[in-house]
């Protein structure tokens, strides 16, 4: 079921004409420039996608705009992460409807589950499902972190088809590895940092935020990984750390990296650089450095023929 | 304007019919009870009410629900925490609509944001409500505690009234209380273990949710705080350490608190014991020492003649 | 046991030569200057101290100077805080042995304990000391919290007489209160702008930072909370949170307070402005502020004829 | 300087002859142990080896004994880490006479330091040492990450030869790894489930815990990494997850797998199964676990003749 599910999958930013109104005609936009990048499938309405700063109205238009402009080309992955069960259903049967392929979800993030708590909240979602469902740990933003125990448990039901990892912390992911006895259950990681080792060491791919700038790059940096092929390895992972640096840590907010994205996008002709409500684009200085950095990231992507 | 705003306002919990159905007659009956218990408001949608796990028809049930069985007879205040801006201006609408006198609301809890962002969101937030707004921190569940300057800052937006604090961090809310040049900006507390404390120290009353249960005890015990009447003081406050001490710590769950103040309504005969997903009622066990504890505590409140 | 415990115990500043070095005038001066200013006793080596930054030498030396100095006018706590338990053995030795009246110790720093092993730690401790025992809740050094019932089986063991707590959680104080069934236990709280609220909730006094400065002034809060006397309590309340606006939090260091309560000392007066390595006294510009704001302190205090 | 820092390098485990007292014989029978095993080197009074629960003669007896043992056959790496710059010092002035070729040293860990007191403390420590510094990132011990920007400002120090990191997020791994503009600068990692990955992607070693018990399978997996061969990886990864799985992980503690450690070391002959208080060794259940557990991994260990 989930052997579908590898490689490169971007979050993809969510386009927008406000702090609040979807961009239709940025969703058409993206969506090419990523599967024109040879993206392995595209997940909406996760974090880079602001999925919760979104209005529901917002969220639903985006995921059947996004199935449309797919066209079934790659597979489609919808986040129905929420704090309530009964509006993450309604978001999941929308997708499912709209033909998406999976579902992605995160623990609910208001209230702090414990780990039983955790895995009967999963497991009753899952069997609501009518798609399968991808677990998302993203423990800085929900303030759990998923046991591996939790997620060995969970990786037993039939409709739990994978999990992607946003914490950054790679003894985790290489627990999950070992202790998940199911081949076809796929382990992604988030930050584009490590995928290459990740991927090395055994994982499925990458939700990689930076794929929505320069999608050939990761998709590129995958094939190496599989392919072991460390010359390539070393060039490209100097890269993806060139934009890791002097993208996303800008101005020293806990959103830089959201901000980087969508600023570097816009300045790219990727889309508007209209953030969703809390967060706020970069103020005009920021945004002279992030073109400035950008200039010199396309030199060298040029030199090596990734634009 | 905030005048009115004093005394104990509980967080009125949400009766449910299942884990996601609203109680409709269940409203009633709790309104009712809150306020032949002498409580000075009535707090829908926070923390203890579940908000955020409730669906949004459940949400605008309670709040026209709630509207109608008070009738005017204490101010009702209705939470409109939201990680997306939009969805709570659609609370607050219809919160006008149905007669609320104020909205309360938290920081946006997926994203981290920092103070200056922070202070931008609620006042962006309160610039577009129509209807007077409570701050309310609340760093355990959304990761942000508001800085002694943000409030201060905040404080002087017309349409900002009061701050709600559930930090259980005193010297916050001394300074607080010292930084805020402004008479008729109102401090609440949320942990009832604090209330007598914080009135007798300038704080302007309490959103205790044991007064869910006994509201005539957190009654007494605002108007002994307000008094200086110590000797009913030391009297009351064993009572409420008793009632958080052998209700709201069975089990060790984060949410034992949640858990147990629905468990002992229900025994009380208030509501059902259902809680929304992804929470769930104590098991038979539990309960057991719930009904159990609640005999004793009975007994020492029928001494003192508060139920 | 405890009954001599009670009041104001400032938590003393250690008077330095340089940034490692012991000024053993500065010792004699301090301590006359806190019982002249009616403190109730003194307490060496805590955290407003920076015990653990001193030499072994430095902290040998200033338990016997301190000892010598104070000539048993009023009680000496002795903090034997360390990760390891043969020095803090080593370091209550001394204690007993030059005249001290009982030992502080914070949980061990490094490894994070379970509440098991915490109360393992301190009830093995207790059996080796042949001073009383006071614990010390520090949460945001020490990175574990005591947890209530941990506390209330450590209150059970005779050689173990009171708790410092310095979390700033009034629910948890509240809470010890109710739960530690022993009239002789004494609880202290840390910070200063609570101490009037426990007090008045049944607290047995405070160990004090801003005491160093101004001993009187706390002195007369203690006073005033035994004897409800809210009118002295409001002023003093403001004067004591204008102090901790004022002078700790300059600069946003994680250490503005020590740095603040030094800076202040120095100006007074009281001792040099030297903190051990790894912390800095202030930077000019700060000391300049801190100068503007004392004397703006220092007229108040005068109205109040406290200095 | 610091080429000669590579491969396995042990966080020796401390033998004791009780909960304090060091075993001089013990010393002699690790060392050989670890020197038969291949390892690069020793590193003495980590975080494995207990070191701030020893007493300070324990430790210098450590420090002198394990060079007597070591007989300059490997470099000897020697931990200072202290809340006392002074005692540091102390310690590094032994290390240096007793023939160290290194110290190491995480962040001050009592009091929390912001980013630029961290940078000020490593440079003045660096300064005043006369052997080379390894610096120690170790977040969940000392409460503070070392920013990336920290560490390469003090990258320059000529002093200052390479850091540990214990962190376990490889983003951050990563990111020094592109931003230390430093051929000669040596990064080991902490976890042993992350060393391969780490130097598949440009880092220099491993202080590996596990290779108390086998050193041979850590030299051997940083050997396969260094040659990219996968099929070795592939078998020694799990060797090396199941050790970290069915050792570290039993009883729940914070401290399982100092205790797994130590517990396991026991029943292969390498030193007694005593821990420095405040930790104590595992239950005899636990034990039973352990010892279980060591057997299968004690199969598939001579499978591979890797014992």
């Amino acid at each position: 079921m989930s052997q579908q599910f590898k490689g490169i999958i971007p979050p993809m930013i969510t386009p927008l004409l406000s702090n609040s109104e979807l961009d239709f005609k940025g969703v058409e936009k993206i969506v090419n420039h990523l599967i024109d990048g040879g993206v392995h499938g595209i997940f909406v309405l996760g974090t880079t996608g602001e999925s919760v700063s979104l209005s529901y109205q917002a969220r639903r238009d985006l995921i059947e705009q996004t199935a449309l402009n797919i066209k079934k080309r790659v597979p489609l992955l919808v986040g129905i992460t929420d704090t309530s069960i009964e509006e993450s259903l309604n978001l999941a049967t929308l997708a499912h409807e709209s033909g998406a392929d999976a579902v992605v979800a995160t623990p609910p993030y208001y209230f702090s589950l414990g780990q039983e708590e955790l895995f009967e909240y999963y497991w009753d979602l899952a069997d609501r499902l009518t798609l399968p469902l991808f677990l998302y740990n993203m423990p800085s933003m929900t303030k759990i972190s998923m046991s591996v125990e939790t997620a060995v448990r969970l990786s037993k039901h039939p409709n739990i088809i994978g999990l992607k990892d946003s914490s950054a912390n790679t003894v985790y992911f290489q627990a999950l590895k070992y202790s998940i006895d199911r081949v076809d259950f796929a382990l992604f990681v988030g930050p584009e940092e490590i995928m290459a080792e990740t991927v090395l060491m055994g994982g499925n791919g990458g939700v990689t935020g930076g794929a929505n700038l320069f999608p050939k790059l990761y998709v590129k940096m995958y094939e190496a990984a599989v392919a072991h092929d460390f010359e390539t390895i070393k060039v490209l992972q100097k890269q993806i750390l060139e934009i890791a640096t002097l993208l996303y840590t800008i101005g020293k907010y806990n959103s830089s990296y959201l901000k980087g994205v969508k600023g570097a996008a816009s300045l790219l002709g990727i889309c508007n650089n209209y953030l969703a409500s809390p967060l706020k684009p970069f103020l005009d200085k920021e945004m002279t450095q992030i073109s400035n950095n950008l200039e010199k990231i396309k030199v060298h992507l040029k030199e090596s023929s990734l634009i």
